[in-house]
């Protein structure tokens, strides 16, 4: 077995590479999203990656997964008394990691090593990692104008009619050492594109420049597993952002979005009938349930995802056996 | 009735600016000693400050009234797990005034003004004012070297033996402008030396340069509260300090700490045996309860305190009437 390396963000996205982290342990890398990350009293919050870090550490709550369980809100209550004006509820646990993070870059910590040490105090075997150590920010195009995502998200609840999207910084940010050395790796098995939104959390992380190129050079399959469920989203706006941007709302969209990239997809077994016309764009497909209600659930589809790598290593293998042939 | 100055810090100091507000309302300007402050996971703490914040906006511990009531710890906790070694347990509701305060120092803004800011969210009508906008840090000469007070109380637990104080940064602390209007007053009533530790908590303040001659040139009787009771400190580690320091721990010592500044000093009923020996200093002297239990137990005190201001305000006309008339 080799080693896995994993796109991701959001709470689908940290459940899937919480199966596979569960499958390889110290042999996962996940690369995160921080095209949301955004200051609040100074501080540097991360919600991708803190998702990622409760999930793996098995501290998220059940129900709302990107906050600690047994959250509760008491300085938030008192900010507000004192006249703070910021909307967002944020849980006191939930202060911890950016406080943290906020200290360790001040001292000149990069954001990958200041979330590798937080995976090590937090028992976590696998490798969590920024996408970047430079700032990208998702900015949404909408009707009025351009606005980050972390404010269409929770100032304006994801209203605003959505014309396109911009990965602000991303041309000029590098990709970490410590993710270029989980994509070298010379036995690497499979490059996941976890379910998430396409949209703020997956694309921003192919916007770093060199990342497309870093994970096609990489020669391992690439597996995307879709986050539409029955033509919907399982969760947030990504079904609303298709429609807007002119999309149909389907696992086969959703396949499309990483198109010439992606080796293989998992589709939802509520979208087989989908299966058809994303195999005729050269994409194999795995259908199988995306649903992670349970942990069994997620090593579940972790494994599915797996087994596609592998089907899909073996059919390249067999082409190129076949063109020497030729 | 007039305006009222208190020089101020730590729970006791505090109750008495809250007996002080109580009876004179937006009258009462509170100089707060910042000799403590320190930085915490980069978020500024005045404890002193946020000490007489709670207690004069009705929000303080009744029994740890340096903190809020209904104090919780649990993103204390989470910042352990993480991996912080940071020792000292920090509330969750505690860490709002620090970081509101840290953002509006990031943006520019005085901590004089910040501080006048909480008072209005607080609904406090009494000014509460630090010393000074410039950092001073009360560092204690020990016989192992020298350590800030901060560090002296929460790391070392007040075990070393004391052999002085700095007030570091003092001498170039501008005073400000908000604490001298308050001084310039030209109905001041009265300066109040808040029973507190004289050496890490009312002499820091007076070390700022400029303070004292300010207090002196105001023309208004200065009244100092003995933090002695029954030749004990009723709380923390004066009489340590004063031992250590090669003094004799009693009410006398304590009202011989502003000597030359203060008008006059009121000791407890428990020491009532030290006021010849004040007096003989040319300091008047009232004797009263001064622990203050109930927040009818701190007006009480305050009224003492305002009505010997006012009984050394009249002794001074008949002495400076006897002299013209001499």
């Amino acid at each position: 077995m080799g080693t896995v390396v994993a796109l991701s963000g959001q709470v689908g996205g940290a459940k899937l590479a919480d199966g596979l982290r569960r499958l390889r342990g110290s042999d996962l890398t996940v690369i995160v999203n921080t095209g949301d990350d955004h200051e609040v009293f100074g501080l540097a919050f991360s919600p991708d990656i803190d998702t990622m870090l409760y999930t793996l550490g098995g501290i998220a709550a059940p129900a709302a997964g990107w906050e600690p369980a047994g959250e509760t809100y008491v300085l938030h209550e008192m900010l507000h008394r004192l006249g703070s004006e910021h909307r967002v509820r944020v849980g006191d646990r939930s202060f911890a990691l950016p406080l943290l993070r906020t200290d360790g870059l001040r001292e000149q910590i990069t954001l990958s090593q200041i979330t590798l040490g937080f995976c090590k105090t937090l028992g976590i075997d696998a490798r969590v990692l920024p996408m970047s150590n430079d700032p990208v920010r998702t900015v949404v195009i909408t009707d009025d104008g351009q606005v980050s995502y972390h404010e269409y998200l929770t100032l304006l609840e994801c209203e605003p009619v959505v014309k396109g999207f911009l990965y602000a910084g991303a041309d000029g940010a590098s990709i970490p050492d410590e993710v270029r050395e989980a994509l070298y790796a010379p036995d690497l098995e499979a490059i996941v594109l976890c379910p998430a939104n396409p949209y703020h959390t997956i694309q921003p992380i192919l916007a770093v420049q060199g990342m497309r190129e870093l994970l096609r050079e990489s020669g391992a399959p690439v597996i995307a597993v879709s986050p539409i469920v029955g033509d919907r989203p399982l969760k947030g706006a990504a079904g609303k952002m298709m429609q807007e941007l002119g999309h149909e709302v389907s696992a086969r969209r959703a396949a499309l979005e990483y198109y010439q990239l992606i080796d293989g997809c998992v589709i939802d077994s509520a979208d087989e009938t989908a299966a058809e016309g994303i195999r005729a764009c050269g994409i194999d497909v795995s259908v199988a349930p995306t649903i992670m209600r349970s942990e069994d659930d997620r090593v579940a589809l972790a494994q599915v995802v797996l087994d596609l790598a592998q089907s899909v290593r073996v059919r390249k293998e067999a082409e190129k056996e076949a063109e020497r042939n030729g």
